[in-house]
């Protein structure tokens, strides 16, 4: 599973478009909805917390970790500790963004888990749990042996681009989600602010796209080439 | 580009999926929505056929086009026709479906290309149509040379999936969008409507996830095995 072009140019192309995609959503949060808050008498700067975190997070950390071992100069032990530690972050951040958005609907009287959006969510979450815990057993502590090593790799890389790409997705559903709502409330269709937003899910897009494209390209080195061939 | 189990059960899923979602697109804009019409003073009757196109049309013919190289027990020249065969009539039905939600919008007063939807849909419309004609001219007629050939199978089998992902998350995008204009309407958020389009969008994600694995799999013969590598 690899094109025959070097994966470097489009880890650039994918970290020059992830410090804007984390520029525009504080942007967003922070300039246009009136910041971030944890608590709060307006719920609205509660709610601001999940888009950055789900974001900054799980898309963008998350992107790095799975790039990692294609856009690093290093040994393979120290790049699975970086793609390890890495992931470890984005779990984390995502499991806060996804806890501040249930705040937010229990503290303004909102229903929970309704949308699409909601239920795509969970799933990534849950998947991307299981897929760290799985990868820290058997590739890393206490670790499987060689045939269940071998084995396993294809579908733990495969299974982590199903999930990285639902994960874009369900961003992409939460961006049209809060701007409808903040549309039917009265915000212009062609404003700054919806253009800024819809704009945030293209960059997200763009993003996940190089992601996928630095790691089905050629690495630093050709052990690196052939490590990821599903 | 390929996993080592056979493409054939995976196909299978995905027909069962594909034969699902078009049940439940059709039970939605028939028996919930009113029916379809062309011409009607009901508009959202001409809306509806804007998801049934789309989804029958763009996403289930147009998977079932790129999976015929993996499902179908045909010779290649004849494999290709059909896959040629059938990425027209998707995008042809692609096409109409989009001209019925700008018809709907126009004869209801609705803006036009606004939402992140809609831009996307516009974006995968015309790669699709790219993919297609480019297809068309350097594999089947007149045919590039073979440099041109094999230097572009990679690509286009590339583009071919990134712009097939790209169509499943617009579906996606549409459903919520929809879904969310009824709902603020007054639509249960936990009703029987509500759960039947969710469940359409995860039939839809589900039919495009076994799609690509059917394509990353091994075909009927090692010849289709190696055709389809990146």
């Amino acid at each position: 599973m690899a094109i025959g072009v070097k994966a470097l140019g489009f880890s650039f192309v994918a970290h020059f478009l992830g410090i804007a995609g984390a520029v525009m959503v504080l942007v967003w949060s922070i300039g246009f909805r009136g910041g971030l808050a944890w608590e709060a008498s307006n719920k609205n700067l509660i709610f601001n917390i999940h888009p950055v975190l789900m974001l900054i997070g799980l898309i963008i950390i998350g992107g790095q970790a799975i790039m990692s071992y294609k856009s690093l100069p290093l040994n393979k032990p120290e790049k699975k500790l970086i793609h390890l530690i890495l992931h470890a972050i984005a779990l984390i951040l995502g499991i806060i963004g996804i806890y501040t958005a249930f705040k937010y609907h229990n503290e303004s009287n909102i229903a929970n888990l309704y949308s699409l959006h909601s239920w795509l969510g969970l799933g990534v979450i849950i998947l991307y749990g299981i897929q760290w815990i799985y990868g820290f057993v058997v590739f890393f502590y206490p670790g499987g042996t060689e045939p269940i090593r071998s084995e396993s790799l294809p579908w733990h890389v495969l299974l982590g681009i199903f999930v990285y790409i639902l994960a874009v997705g369900t961003a992409t559903l939460g961006y049209l989600e809060k701007l409808t709502f903040l549309e039917n409330s009265g915000l212009a269709k062609y404003g700054p602010e919806a253009f800024l937003v819809n704009f945030t899910a293209i960059v997200t897009i763009l993003y996940g796209t190089f992601v996928i494209l630095t790691i089905l390209s050629q690495g630093p080195s050709e052990d690196d080439y052939s490590y990821s061939a599903i």
